[in-house]
């Protein structure tokens, strides 16, 4: 798409590797390993030499795995940091694992430090320290330093790269020191000022910097009221932090106040999307749920769950064998109770998740819990009374049974309206007692409406058809 | 946390209105709502005042709407531009129905267009009209060019507001353009080069400005390999593309190539964040899932999605009919069946979020599609035997009838094998045939993991009974 409409401003999302939702098509990625498994690395290199890292990572990533190291030997002068820092986790250990640690050394070198730690977290204990001795003293100090702070930590995080000067410096004096030191970073967007016990007493957005004449302090531009990030603040926190304030780089300061290094949101950007993302995939209990993730671990965290919700099962399979004599005089309710405890489910699914979203982007707190169950409340007696009264004339007319139609519908009345009444208060008390939401709260939603179903069902049915006799 | 961590460092996230999670506490709420009822807005207004934009926002999320109304009039100054470029989009909605035409212009005027377009967009015709009528018309004719573009396009989520500047000026032709239009943006990160018929060449990270001497010419140090936005490319393509190659912010081109706005990445996190996140709220088909959505909305919603549930589950229930003879002679089938049925359902809902995360995330492509599914397949088989041989022992132990436990774990090894294919096999499908694989797939695919379950254990339980006859 993009290649016919901007025929004369070449750029990555428009060479012909990429389809128009910026995916390598399947012909290149053929003709790549094809060049490989021919044992000509040089056409591969040839290929694969004008993508952008990110594409190059994503190639990795669609190849086989047994095919990997192939390629990688293939290409591995193309295989640089930036490269590494956009790999998938899995993908990524698979080739470092592949690699010298020397290599990794190289790699790990030429990457702000967050990108290197992410690299050399994931390694395990005996060769990380092989790559950090083969790395340089101030880098490998660097990173010890970031892996000292807790996984998944704004200090895992950070860059140590950033520009700091003192509040009592000009506009005039920084552009001098930018100009004049060669070796800083250049992968910043504000200057942080801070004050002689080096702690951050306002920042600067570079395009204040450049409207700004030499002369001025650069007290008088800097914007005071910023947003600081503790240092071993959980990630999750991190993103929706730069998220609510909009942010574009945040300082980053120990307990003491100091600043210790920079977040920018690049680096953000990928945790909201995982973080969002997860919700659906822990709700269906399968864990990580990535496809590069290896069978075994996938296996480990899925039948964990299949088990929990086997025995979910059964309790409901207890409340249907308690009602065995009425099932044996009607044999139809076998065929119509399912259909209860599974709609009832499906009803506690869509309010489920729907709370989960909103404790997960804090928009349900303890000010609107109350109000978000009177109004799921609604929500389900609607949705109950037109599903029960669906289901309930189907089941009259089909049978040519009335009561039946009745007690059908009351119990999907009732199903449905607990399941609303589950959907919010679960999620909501296992937040309470700082637990995942998103995590635990679908099978006990479940064991729930699959009790109710049955035991509103096959209880009323008992009843009626005692009364019949 | 911050509190204690950052003594002399105040911060928006530190303000004592705020909880570790930069939530607004319920007393704070409470003492605010207090102030309005008591009809003291000058308490309430002495509340909000130091507030950010962003948390003045979730201040009127967390109150009920019927009183958001009162609190807008108590605060009415505080509520600019930046508080309701904040604001949820069905309370911004209502709080605008609430307002004179030209205060929402007067509001509007304020903002970049892309925030004045998020206002706008969400009027009715009629008030957009009055509004528009009531703009600066430079400011009416960008909105109306915006409002041009399709909705949830690259043109509805750019700014005009940028700065461009001709190939042939040296840096310090930049500096002085700069620090000589008092007019122009200052919410900027990067330059962009444009050649003779405002087509973008080049763009030039504001810290390489800073970094370099007046004299060397801009097209020196401007990066020409630069990822450009179609101006009629979707949002979540849009989000995709900064997350992929890591933007700060992106021009945006027309058909012809030329530059007519720019994205920056702060517009793109939310979309980011909705996109990830609305995957579990389409699974659990609670639609667009926002606790702030007006209840009508949220029943049709919903109810749609039941009452598609409704029939899956009559599919089922017609399948176990058929067996009714069967379960006549043993009616512990009937307690038995939903076991497999039900964690057959999910694992297929396992397999389906994943796969659906995958599409999403363009993980998943033609080139390892066939890959996925034999590991689906293979996670299938081990996840199936463990379930499988847990349930049949169990049942053969409970019931004292080894063949009844052969019964039930073969039907659910059949299950959650043919459970894993369909998780894979359904998305994938809907996503050729460009359906959004989040929106239908768990409904196909609990109604396969239904039929299955109960025609497997059903079927099998039938032979295994005429056997023993």
């Amino acid at each position: 798409m993009s290649e016919t409409e901007l025929p004369d401003a070449p750029t990555a999302a428009e060479t012909s590797e990429l389809d128009e939702d910026d995916r390598l098509k399947p012909g290149f990625v053929r003709a790549v390993l094809d060049a490989v498994e021919e044992g000509d690395p040089e056409r591969a290199r040839a290929l694969v030499e004008p993508l952008h890292p990110a594409d190059i990572a994503d190639l990795f990533e669609l190849v086989p795995a047994d095919q990997r190291a192939g390629l990688a030997h293939a290409v591995h002068d193309l295989l640089d940091a930036d490269v590494f820092a956009e790999l998938n986790d899995w993908v990524r250990e698979e080739l470092i694992d592949a690699l010298e640690p020397h290599e990794v050394a190289d790699i790990a070198a030429e990457l702000d430090t967050d990108d290197a730690v992410a690299i050399i977290q994931d390694l395990d204990v005996e060769d990380q320290r092989e790559v950090l001795r083969a790395m340089e003293p101030d880098d490998r100090a660097a990173i010890e330093e970031a892996l000292a702070y807790p996984e998944d930590s704004a200090g895992r995080l950070m860059q140590r790269e950033l520009i700091a000067v003192p509040e009592h410096w000009s506009v005039g004096d920084v552009l001098d020191y930018l100009r004049g030191n060669e070796d800083l970073t250049t992968d910043f967007w504000e200057i942080f000022v801070v004050d002689g016990r080096h702690k951050p007493v306002g920042s600067v957005a570079l395009s204040w910097v450049l409207r700004t004449p030499r002369g001025i302090a650069i007290s008088d531009v800097m914007k005071r009221e910023q947003t600081l990030i503790p240092v071993d603040m959980d990630q999750e926190e991190v993103a929706l932090r730069f998220q609510k304030y909009a942010l574009i780089s945040a300082a980053v300061v120990d307990a003491s106040g100091r600043l210790v290094g920079m977040i920018t949101v690049d680096d953000v950007v990928h945790i909201i999307q995982e973080e969002a993302g997860e919700d659906a995939l822990l709700l269906s209990g399968a864990g990580e749920g990535d496809i590069n993730e290896p069978i075994r671990d996938t296996y480990k965290a899925r039948v964990r769950w299949l088990i929990a919700n086997l025995f979910t099962a059964l309790i409901a399979a207890t409340v249907i064998a308690t009602f065995e004599g009425t099932i044996e005089r009607l044999v139809a309710l076998a065929a119509l109770g399912p259909i209860v405890a599974g709609v009832g489910g499906n009803a506690g699914t869509q309010t489920m998740a729907v709370t989960v979203r909103a404790l997960a982007t804090n928009q349900l707190t303890q000010s609107n819990t109350l109000r978000s169950i009177l109004r799921e409340m609604q929500v389900a007696l609607l949705n109950g009374s037109t599903v029960a009264a669906l289901i309930g004339t189907a089941v009259a007319l089909w049978y040519g049974s009335p009561i039946l139609g009745v007690v059908i519908g009351g119990a999907m009345l009732a199903n449905i309206t607990i399941a609303g009444f589950a959907g919010v208060l679960v999620p909501v008390a296992l937040e309470r007692f700082d637990q995942d939401p998103a995590v635990a709260s679908s099978i006990f939603v479940t064991m729930i409406t699959d009790s109710i179903g049955y035991l509103a069902f096959l209880g009323l049915a008992t009843l009626a058809l005692s009364r019949l006799a």
